[in-house]
Order: structure tokens, then sequence, then C-alpha cells
């Protein structure tokens, strides 16, 4: 049996955490005189008094979690944090069922961004703050995560990053604390300054900060009915240059802060997403300008940056309908956003780093067949890349791809319109937010969809966050039977 | 330097073997009193002549063909036949231009079925026939091809079935003809059997004969506008029956023959494929039945088998509308479509052998990342899969799902609708053949598309029919370099 106590108990305190952020919340509502403020203090209390019984329930002298536990956790976290982040929805503003609240509130902490809301202009303020921050908690859990358990749990080739974390299972949690300090200290650096540029290009000063959280969370939730279309100017260009800080791999950043900027300069994934970028923005600013003859190049360009660097990177915030750019923008836009961005950032999808090794491992295939008497390490980084990293990778692909296709079948059993289950099984599992299709609201909200396909949706975010494979091994009879 | 005239005297044999087979469509012709006859005439002349020079100018005394030979003659048959099969519909009916011409024939020769032509109905029987067969000797191409030199070449784990075929590269030739001979043997018989059953059940004896052609070669071209629409009743239970046969794999019906059934239904590829049909067709049989209310079972019934067979094994005739039984049924049958059949059939797209090696690897992923100590075998057939089968098929799997992609994106670049650009990709590169998209003719016919989009979807055929890798391998500097 797996003592799950270690577990809970984790899980327990950051449930007290969460009721604890929603004073943040609650204040602001009570500073507009906003009669919403009491469902957060009501929440927050329901956090502090559950969480607190969990944490006393399950005390144990272990403090070092083993391989089940870090499975359990992680899969734990995204299902018990949701849950309680949804009670303000439930009990305050706007008064949504269990469904919708608990879809916006995984839509927040799994940084997807898709909202269930369909008039975000009306909401309280304390309302969209708690949004955001339940994006910037996600992110900031999924960095932690990303660097701290992935790469023992071997998720998708993530052991590959092992020598740069942890070695030891036991020695977990003491090392957790120094790195998972520093990137935290990285991540409200980043944060502080994306609001201070947002309010000097002139945002008001709680625009400034949602947008902060939720830009770089890359999580995507705005306060506005038009997302970023309410800020079409500088702030565009800004929040695109946050994004993509916020997609570059957090301990280059830590080193970088550290004072040894090479190794964020010499990343080999930093530098392939850079160029993938540049390439996706190069050429569909060409097409528009040149194909389409498009006027106003600046307004072109800065257009399709925005767009290019929030689908890629996953954030997903919009400005206008990009469908209305041609076919050719968007069918790139949807293959961007099944890049994503770095690993160990805020972003997800399949990233950088297992397309390098895809790429890496199919041309060492290729060699193989036309000379089947040679050797061809495959090598990433100037280290060879073990079999196991690339079984681990290509298993993770496939995954995904299966798990896309089934979520694409299962959202349109529920009678969804093929390009809503196909743009809709994409948001989710890529956790990126956006959905073309004819049942999504004018504010791209999903709240007239079937109850069914906001399911299915939560699952796609909750496999999309969690990398599927460590979803698929808690499902695995076997890992219970140890 | 590789040398390419072992290579170029098999391709010039098959030239002139392609030009005798145009006597027939040219004797149809001429007993209709249709001057069309000529045109085969004159094809059949320059195959011939053609075909000779370069028999005549390649020989040599080398027999057998090396590992580099062996990739230039795969990808060189699909690129040669397709321009001499061409010929016909160029110089006569339906007068087409070179695109066209050549979109024709690379979709029958890859057994797409999709077609260039939009008014079938008006075309002399000739054409009809010499489209028929053009499936049919790709089909049977394919199958030669699948079980002689993919298990060498290791194309996508078909090593794995190199024990069965071939294991010295020097014994290719003499062994070839006794495997083809069978092998065309079984074809013969079963597309016979094919055209006696459509005789059967109220066929004309032309149609009967083509409907056999395009059925058992799994191409799904049809003589008429309203394709296999034009014969609702049974006739669509038989070639559902004979689709089923034709896509699976033939050394076990060789087998079969030779007086041994049960390797045929002990094959745990044939299981499964059987298997997931019957999941599909009961699934969706069941949706329309009772969440639709749709009438006439027994209708709804024939009208899914059919379109789940075809769809799934890639003839892809087509009864009506299959988008108008809703989302759920359609993205089901997209996702059959990326099924295809078995290994060492006529039929294209991932197929079930290489699904069940990735369902094994992904398990075995599973396995070791919640326990990292233990060993699991990949298993299959009570084989053990070698970690190249796996590493090859996901290889394999990694670089379809990366050209779909890339084909959608270049599709789209070419104008087409977001919807024509998907199912386009979708229809070429599994070599399925239906289209759905505003600028689809009404019989289905891609003659409103760009010329552009034609020659991309030309690429799609010849990369699906020969499996991706294998072009890729030819594609590599270094492969030319030895
Ligand atoms: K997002
Ligand atoms: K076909």
């Amino acid at each position: 049996m797996i003592d799950i106590r270690p577990v809970a108990n984790t899980i327990g305190k950051l449930v007290v955490t969460l009721g604890a952020a929603m004073s943040l919340p609650m204040l602001v509502d009570y500073a507009h005189d906003d009669p919403n403020w009491k469902s957060f203090l009501e929440s927050g209390i329901l956090c502090a008094v559950i969480g607190s019984l969990i944490v006393f329930a399950t005390r144990s002298n272990e403090k070092s979690l083993n391989l089940q536990q870090a499975f359990l956790l992680t899969n734990g976290l995204w299902i018990v944090l949701p849950l309680f982040g949804a009670l303000p929805f439930f009990l305050g503003a706007p008064h949504v069922g269990f469904t919708d609240a608990f879809f916006e509130s995984m839509s927040g902490l799994s940084t997807t961004g898709t909202t269930a809301f369909p008039s975000l202009d009306t909401l309280p303020k304390g309302t969209h703050l708690w949004r955001g921050q339940l994006q910037w908690l996600g992110g900031l859990g999924i960095i932690v995560v990303a660097m701290i358990f992935l790469p023992v749990m071997k998720v998708g080739g993530m052991q590959f990053f092992r020598s740069e974390g942890f070695d030891t299972l036991g020695k977990i949690l003491p090392r957790a604390f120094d790195i998972a300090r520093e990137t935290t200290l990285v991540y409200v650096f980043i944060t502080v300054a994306c609001a201070v540029t947002f309010i000097m290009l002139g945002m008001n000063g709680f625009d400034a900060v949602f947008h902060a959280l939720t830009t770089c969370s890359t999580g995507g939730f705005s306060n506005y009915d038009a997302s970023f279309g309410a800020y079409p100017g500088a702030p565009q260009l800004a929040a695109s240059f946050f994004t993509i800080l916020a997609a570059l791999p957090f301990i280059r950043m830590v080193q970088l802060v550290r004072g040894d900027a090479m190794p964020l300069f010499e990343d080999v994934q930093v530098r392939a997403f850079l160029r993938w970028l540049f390439y996706a923005i190069a050429v569909i600013v060409l097409y528009r300008l040149v194909w389409l003859g498009a006027e106003n190049p600046f307004h072109v360009m800065r257009e399709t940056v925005f767009n290019v660097v929030t689908l890629t990177a996953g954030s997903g915030f919009g400005t206008g309908d990009v469908t209305q750019w041609g076919s050719f923008p968007f069918a790139i836009l949807i293959m961007m956003g099944m890049i994503g961005g770095c690993t160990g950032s805020t972003t997800c999808s399949i990233k950088v780093f297992r397309y390098l090794v895809l790429f890496k491992a199919v041309r060492a295939q290729i060699r193989r067949m036309h000379s089947p008497h040679r050797v061809f390490p495959v090598m990433l980084e100037g280290r060879p890349l073990d079999r196991e990293v690339v079984g681990s990778v290509m298993a993770y692909f496939t995954t995904f791809m299966l798990s896309f296709g089934l979520l694409i079948v299962a959202l349109a059993l529920t009678g969804l319109h093929p390009r809503t289950a196909l743009t809709g099984a994409w948001a989710t599992i890529a956790n990126i937010g956006p959905i073309w299709g004819p049942e999504v609201s004018a504010n791209g909200a999903v709240d007239q969809f079937p109850t069914a396909s906001k399911w299915l949706m939560v699952i796609g975010m909750f496999l999309g966050r969690l990398e599927v494979l460590s979803v698929l091994v808690v499902l695995h009879p076997r890992f219970w039977r140890q």
C-alpha cells in the first residue's frame, strides 16, 4: 500500500495557502464596496478549515516522497486545488453552477485560459483578480513540478534534465525548497516588471496587475470580453516580450540572475524556440503583406507577433479573429500551438525540447535505414541522448496525439460542431485557450457548451497540464499494487 | 556511386508491362466504336518504345539489388509509372492538362481514389477501365513491395515481418518471383470472386469488373459521379466484405490457400482490425439509431458498415454525405481512416500493426515509469519486439504525423479552406480518397483546386503510399554519397 499521508499533508498545506491567497480579492472587493467580498471570506475560511484538518489528520515523520507518492502528489494537486479554487465562483459572482465554477478554476490553475463566463466586463474586480491569481499560482506550480518531480518521474524524456535537478528521490524535499525559492523570486520579478511595464504603457493599475499575472503564467485569462484587444498598442508588444520570457526554462533564468547568462543563450531549446517563432512570424507577415496585400505593415507586424507568440507559448490572448487572416496563417497558428514553449517554463503542449529529440531520433532512424551497419548516436546539447530518453519522448508524443484524437471524438460525441471539437480539444489538451466554432460565445466563452463537453475539456486540461503520461501511470492498476 | 542500371531496368520492364495493359481499354473503346481507342494505342506504343529503350540501355549481369537500389526502385516505381499511366488521360478523354492527368494516374497507382475529373458519367468506358486497372496494378505493386522490400528496408518497423519474407538481400530477386506469383494468384482470385458476386447482385458486367478492380485494391475510384451510391443495395455489403479481405495480410491468405487457415485467424493484427471495425460500426449504429432516432435500422446498418469499412481500409467509396450523420460519427470515421488496414495488404495509412506496437510500447513505458527497476519486455504475437522495431515504428508515427501537419499547412498556403486543407491532407497522405470542403466538385473531384494544391496532394499520395520514411531516406544527402 502507498502511504498517502505525506501526499495529503502537502496538498492540505497548499489548500490553506490557497485560502490565504483569497484575502487579496476579498480586500479588493471590500475596497470597492462590492458585497462580493463575503464570498472570498467564506471560501477562504472553508479552505483554511478543511486544509488544516487534512494537514492535522495526516501528520507523519516521513519528510521525503517516494516515486509513487510523487505521482500521486502531482495528480492530486491539480484535482484538489481546482476544487477549492472554484469556491468563490460558486459562492460569489458570477454565481455559476459547479461545472462552470470548476471549469474556470481548472482553466486557471492549468493555465489554459478558456473561460466559462460569457460576460467578463460586468464581473467584480475581486473575481477577476482571483482568476488571475489562479493562473499565476498554477504557472508557479508547474515550473516547480517540472523542475523537481517530472525528471524523477521520467515523464516524456524529462529524465534528460535530471542532472540539473535531483538524482536521488530522498533528497527531493530539502533541495526542492532552494529551487522553489529561487524560481519563485525570478517569477515574481518578471511579473512585477511586466506589471510596471504595462502601467508605463498606459494601462490602469488593476488591469496591469491582472494582465501581468495571466501573461507571465502564459495563462491568457483576460478581464475584458475583447481580451487583449482592449489594449491594441504597445502593451501587446510588451505582452509578447514577457510571454517569451515566461516560455523560457526558468532554471536558465535563475542562472542568469546568479550572473551567468551563457547557459540561457547557449541553450539549444531556447535558440530553437526563438528561431521557430521568428520563422512563423516572418512567413505570416510576408503572406499577409505580399499575398493578401494588407496595408499598414506596422499594424500587421504587431498583430502577427502578438498572436504567434501568445498562441505558440500558449497564453492564447486574442486580438480580433485570426481566422480572418486566411487558411494559411490559421493553419500555422494551430501547428505552432502544438509546439508550445521550453521545458521547465509555464508553457504546456508538446514543447520544443521534445521536438528536438524527435527530429534527432527520426534523422538517426533514416540514417540507420540506409546504412544499417553503422551506429549513429543521437546527440543533444553535445550530450548523447540515451535510448531511454528517446523512447520516452516518442511514447509521450504518441500518447499525446492519441489522446488528442480521442478527445476530438469524445467532444464530437457531445454534439459539438467538428470545428469546435477540433479546436476545443486543441485549446484544452495543449492548454492554449481560444476555441473557434459556432457554439462559442462572443467573448470566446464555453458557457453554451453541453455540460459533458465542459467536463471532457476539464479532463483535457488536466491531461495536458500533467503531460498525459503522469496521469496514465496513476490510472494503471499495477501502480496501486506495489 | 549507386549503380542505377538494375533499378532502371526493372522500371523499364514495368513500363512495357503498363503499355501492354493499355490494350485492354483500347479493345473496350474499339468495341464500343469510341474513337478514344486511339489514345490507348498511342500511349501503349509510347510505353513500349520508351520502356524497351530503358531496358535495352540498362542491361547488366547484376540480378540482385542492394539496399540503396531497393530504395531507389521503390521510389522510382511510383514516380515513373504514374507518368506513363497518365498518358491516356492526356492524349485521350477527358483531354485534361498534365497536372490533372498525372494527379489521376498517381491517385490510381497509389490507390488513393481522389479523382481530378468532374464529370465521370460522360467518360468513355476505356478511360474508366484504365482508371480501374491503375488502381488494381498499384494495389498489386504495394503488396509485393510491402512483402519483399519494406522489411529489408526496415520502414517503420517492417523488419518485424522479415522472418516471414527474406533475410538476405542477395536472395531477393529469385524468391521475389515465388511470392509475387502466389500473391498475384490470390489477388486475382479475390478480384474475380468480387466481380462475379457483383454481377450476381445485379450489376452490369462492366460496372462489376470496374468496381471489383477498385474494391480489391482498396482504391475507391468509381465510374459514376454518385460513386457507390449508384448501387445502394446488397452490392455495398459485398463491397464491404471484399474490402475487408483486401485489407488483410496477403501472406496469410497465401497460407490459407495452401490449406493452413490458422495463421489468418490467429494473427493478432487481423483480430485487432476486425475488432476495431466492429466497435466503430456498433458505436455509430447505436448513435444514429438511439441518439439521433434514425429510422430504418437495416438501412442505417448497411450504410454504416459500408462507410466505416471503406474509410478505415481506405478505399473511400462514398454513399451520400457522411457529414450529415453528425460530428461524432464523422470524427470517428476520420480517426478510423488514420488506422488503415493490416500490413502486407493493399491498404495505406498507419496500419493496425503499428498501433499495436505503439500501444504495447506506451504501456511498457508507463510500467517503467512507476517501476523503474523492473524490466518489461514488449511482446507481440508471443515474440519479443526488439527496441529497434519499437523505435522504428515510433519514428514512423512521428514522421507521419509531422508530414500530415506540414501538408495541412502547405495546402492552406495554396488558399484552400481549412476544412479542405485538413481533409485533403488526410485523404491523400493516408491514401483514402474523399475530401470535404467548399472547393470540392459535386462528384468529389478536385478539378477546381489550385494547381499548387493538386501537386501538394500528389506529393501527399506519394509519401503516404511509400510510408513516408522510404522517401525521406532517398532525400537524405548521405544516401547518395555511399
Ligand atoms: K493558456
Ligand atoms: K483509397
